[in-house]
C-alpha cells in the first residue's frame, strides 16, 4: 500500500474510532455504568474497522464526502460489535479470546454482556435515528432513512441473526453447500454488503459505478467468510486474536471442512480475481478515493486474523 | 369497566395482536426459522398489551386516529418482549415460567433464546424506520421521528437496560431507597413513559392535556411498579403466571423487601390517587376516549398479574 494511502486509510479510522467513543460515552455516575464500561470494552478493543471504512470510502468512490456518512458507519460497527459480545456467550460459541483479549462475558460476566450487546444495538438504531432527525444534511432525509432501513435489515433475521440461527442449526447437522453458502451470506455476508448498499443508497448512486459497488459488497462478503474459515484452520491463536481450530473441534460445516483446505483456497483466488475486475469498475483508477478502497479491498483479502 | 368501553379496549387490543403477527410472520422455509418461532412464540403468548394500548388510546385522547400509531404501538411491545426473554436467560434472572408458560430459553434453548429477542429489538427498529419512511402519512416525518428516538431512548441504557444493570447490582449489594426509585424508573419505568411521550411526540400536541398525559406516564410507571413488587410477595404462581417471591429469596431490593409490605401499599394507593388526579386533567371526562384510557389505567392498577 502507497504511503499516502495508508495514511488516509489511517486517518479515516482514527475518525473512526473518534465517532464510536462518543456514540457510547463513559460516566462513572451513570446508573449503568458498568454495561457501559463492558459495551465500550468490546466497541474500543481494537477492531480493524473494515465495515465503516467500506462504507465511508465508497461515499468517497461516489464524490460524497465520508464524513457525513459518519454516523452510518459507527452504528454498522456497533451492530458487528454486539454480534460478537452475543456470539461468543457460553450458549452460543463459547469463545474466551476476542481480538487477543478475554471476550465481554468472560471479562464482564455474562449477565453485563447479554446487557452490554443489548446496548450496543439499541445505540446504533438511535443514531440512525438521530442522523435520520437532522432538518438540514448533504443527504436527503429519505436517503438516510433508505440507508438506515437496509443496514437493520441486513443486521436482522433475513441478515445477520438468521445466518447465526443456521449456523447454530450446523452445530447439530451437516449442512449442504447449498446452505453453507447461505449460512455465510447471512451471517457473514450481509453485515459486509451493508456498508456499500448503505453507501450508494446515501448518495442515491445510480449506473455501472453504484452496481460495481454493490458487486463488490455481494464478492466480498463470500470472499471474507471462506478466508474466515481458511483462517480457522491454518492460524495461530497468537495471530487470529481468537481461538482458532474450533469449526473442526466442533465439527462446523464450513468450506474448509466440507470442501477441503485445498479447494477453499482455489474458492477464494477465484473470488480475489473477481473483486479485482470489479474493483476497476468502480472507479477509473486515476482518482484517490478509487485508490483508498482497492487498498482497503487488497488490506481485508490479505488479513492474518 | 363498562361493556362499551370494555368492547373497545378489547378490539385494539385484537388490532394489536394483528399488527405484532404480522410484524415478524413465521415462514418455515425460512433459515432463521426457529429463531422466529421462538421470537413469535414470546411475542404473541398472551401479554397484556399495557404499552401498546397506553400509547394507541392517548392517541386518541389527543384527537388522532390510533390505528395511524399502529407501528410504534407494535415496536414498543416488541422491545417490551425482548427485554422480558433476555431477562429471564439464565445468566440473569433464571426465570422458567412466564405469562403461565414456560420461558423462551426453557422451550427453544438459551443461544435461541438470546437470538429471539436480538431478532425482536432489530426489527422493532426496523418497524420504526419503515414508519418514519412512508412518504405520505397523518403525523409529520418529524414527528414521527421525535416519537421514535423517544422509545429507543426509553429502551437504552438511560432508559430501561440501564434500569437492568442497576438491578444486576441490587443482587450483589443493598440498594438505598433512591436507588430503588431510579432502578424502577428506569427498569419498568422508562417503557411505561414510553407509550404517553411517543403519543405527545406523534400528535404534536402541547397544552395541559399533554402534560396531564406526560405526568400520567411518569406516575404510573412508578406504581406499575411498586404493584409490581407487592404481587411478586403475596400473589401465586398461578395468578401471577411467573414465579412469585423471587425478591425475597434473592435478597432483592424491592419497595417491600426495604419499606414492608404495608408502607408499600400506602405508597401504591398514594400513587393511584394522583393518578386518579392527573386522569381528570388528559380529557374533560365526556368523551368516549378519556373514557377508555382511565378505564385501561384503572385495569393495569387492578391487575394480579
Amino acid at each position: 500500500m502507497e504511503p499516502d494511502t495508508a495514511a488516509r486509510i489511517a486517518e479515516w479510522r482514527r475518525q473512526v474510532e473518534s465517532a464510536l467513543d462518543a456514540a457510547l460515552p463513559a460516566d462513572p455516575a451513570h446508573p449503568g455504568h458498568r454495561v457501559v464500561e463492558a459495551a465500550r470494552y468490546s466497541l474500543l478493543g481494537g477492531g480493524k474497522r473494515i465495515r465503516p471504512l467500506l462504507l465511508l470510502l465508497s461515499v468517497e468512490v461516489l464524490g460524497r464526502d465520508p464524513a457525513d456518512a459518519m454516523p452510518f458507519a459507527a452504528a454498522l460497527e456497533m451492530i458487528h460489535t454486539y454480534s460478537l459480545i452475543h456470539d461468543d456467550l457460553p450458549c452460543m460459541d463459547d469463545d474466551s479470546l476476542r481480538r487477543g483479549r478475554p471476550t465481554c462475558h468472560v471479562a464482564f460476566g455474562e449477565a453485563t454482556a447479554v446487557l452490554a450487546g443489548d446496548t450496543l444495538l439499541n445505540r446504533a438504531a438511535e443514531i440512525l435515528l438521530a442522523a435520520c432527525c437532522r432538518e438540514e444534511g448533504p443527504f436527503s432525509v429519505q436517503a438516510r432513512l433508505r440507508a438506515s432501513v437496509s443496514i437493520l435489515a441486513a443486521s436482522g433475521v433475513d441478515g445477520m441473526i438468521g445466518g447465526q440461527a443456521l449456523d447454530l442449526e450446523g452445530g447439530e447437522r451437516i449442512l449442504s453447500e447449498p446452505e453453507i453458502e447461505s449460512l455465510h451470506r447471512m451471517k457473514t455476508g450481509a453485515l459486509l454488503r451493508a456498508p456499500l448498499a448503505a453507501a450508494v443508497l446515501l448518495a442515491d448512486a445510480a449506473g455501472p459505478r453504484a452496481d460495481a459497488l454493490l458487486r463488490l459488497g455481494e464478492t466480498l462478503g463470500l470472499a471474507f467468510q471462506v478466508q474466515d474459515d481458511i483462517l480457522d484452520a491454518v492460524a495461530t491463536a497468537d495471530a487470529l486474536g481468537k481461538t482458532p481450530g474450533k469449526d473442526q473441534v466442533r465439527g462446523k460445516s464450513t468450506y474448509v471442512t466440507r470442501l477441503g483446505l485445498e479447494t477453499a483456497r482455489a474458492r477464494l483466488a477465484g473470488l480475489s480475481a473477481d473483486i479485482r475486475t470489479i474493483l476497476a469498475a468502480c472507479g477509473d483508477g486515476s482518482d484517490a478515493s478509487g485508490t483508498c478502497l482497492s487498498a482497503l479491498v487488497g488490506y481485508i483479502l490479505d488479513r492474518r486474523s
